[in-house]
C-alpha cells in the first residue's frame, strides 16, 4: 500500500512534486513563482465574474457570488508564501517588483487588506447591494497591491 | 466610484480580465488551459505535504493536514470546467489527452473519485491513521485519473 501511493504521489504531482522530497522545506525559486502565479491566475478567474457583475456589466448571479467568494476565502492566502526573497533572482518570467521584498511590512499590509476585503464577499452574497460594494472593495485592494508591487 | 472600480479590475486581472468583458461567456482555449493548469498546481503544492505525511516522509501536522484539507476542497473543484473540448486543439503546452473528450462520462466519473476522496481528508485530519489513510486514497484517485488522461 506505501509504495503504492508513493507510485501514485509521484505520478500524481507536477510542480508539486518537490515536497514530497523535500517535505516542508523551502522550494526552489521557479516553483514558488510558478505556484503564486498559480495562486493569482485562479483569483482572476472567479474575481472576474464577480468584478463584471459589480460594474453591472453581468447580470447578478447569488449563487455564482457565493461560490466564487468562498473560492476566493481560500485562494485569496495561498499566493503570499511565494513572494519569497529567494524568487528575486529568478530568471522565471514574472512581474513582482524589488518592492516588496525592499518593504516587506507595507506588502504585508496591503495583502491583508485584500484578504479582509475578501472575507466580506460572502457574508454580502445574499444581497445584491452589499455584494456590489463588497466586490468594489476588494477591486480596489487588487489595484492598489498591483500599483505599488507588480511592474506595469 | 463605478469607474474606478472599473480602472482597478482592468488593472488587477490578468488571465481572469478575459470575464470582465466576456463576462460569464467562454474563455479562450488558452485561458483554460493556463486556468486548469493552475488549479492543478495548487492541488500538487497543497497535496505534498499531505501526501509526504502519509508515506510517513514528513512527521505529521495536524494543522498542516486541516489547513490544506480545506484548500483542497475548494481546489478540486476547479480544474475541470477548463477542460472543454475547445482546448483540444490549442498550441498552448499541455499534457491532457485526446481520451478526456474521447469518453466523457469515464473522465468526469474520475474527477469526481479524487473530489470525493479529497472531501473525506478535513473530517480525518484530527486522527493520524485515518489522515494517512485518506490521504493515500487521494493519491490513488490522482494517479488513476493521469494514467489514463494525461500524457507520461
Amino acid at each position: 500500500m506505501k509504495k503504492l501511493v508513493s507510485a501514485c504521489i509521484a505520478l500524481s504531482l507536477g510542480a508539486g512534486a518537490g515536497y514530497a522530497t523535500t517535505v516542508l522545506a523551502q522550494q526552489k525559486p521557479e516553483v514558488l513563482v510558478k505556484q503564486r502565479q498559480a495562486a493569482m491566475t485562479l483569483i482572476g478567474k472567479y474575481f472576474g465574474p464577480l468584478g463584471a457583475m459589480a460594474q453591472g456589466k453581468a447580470p447578478y448571479d447569488a449563487a455564482v457570488a457565493a461560490r466564487n467568494a468562498g473560492y476566493l476565502n481560500a485562494l485569496s492566502e495561498m499566493p503570499w508564501d511565494g513572494f519569497h526573497a529567494s524568487t528575486k533572482d529568478t530568471t522565471e518570467k514574472h512581474r513582482a517588483l524589488p518592492a516588496i521584498y525592499e518593504n516587506e511590512a507595507k506588502f504585508k499590509e496591503a495583502s491583508e487588506r485584500f484578504r479582509t476585503a475578501v472575507t466580506k464577499l460572502q457574508p454580502a452574497a445574499k444581497d445584491e447591494a452589499a455584494f456590489k460594494a463588497a466586490a468594489g472593495e476588494v477591486a480596489k485592494t487588487c489595484g492598489a497591491c498591483h500599483n505599488d508591487f507588480r511592474a506595469k
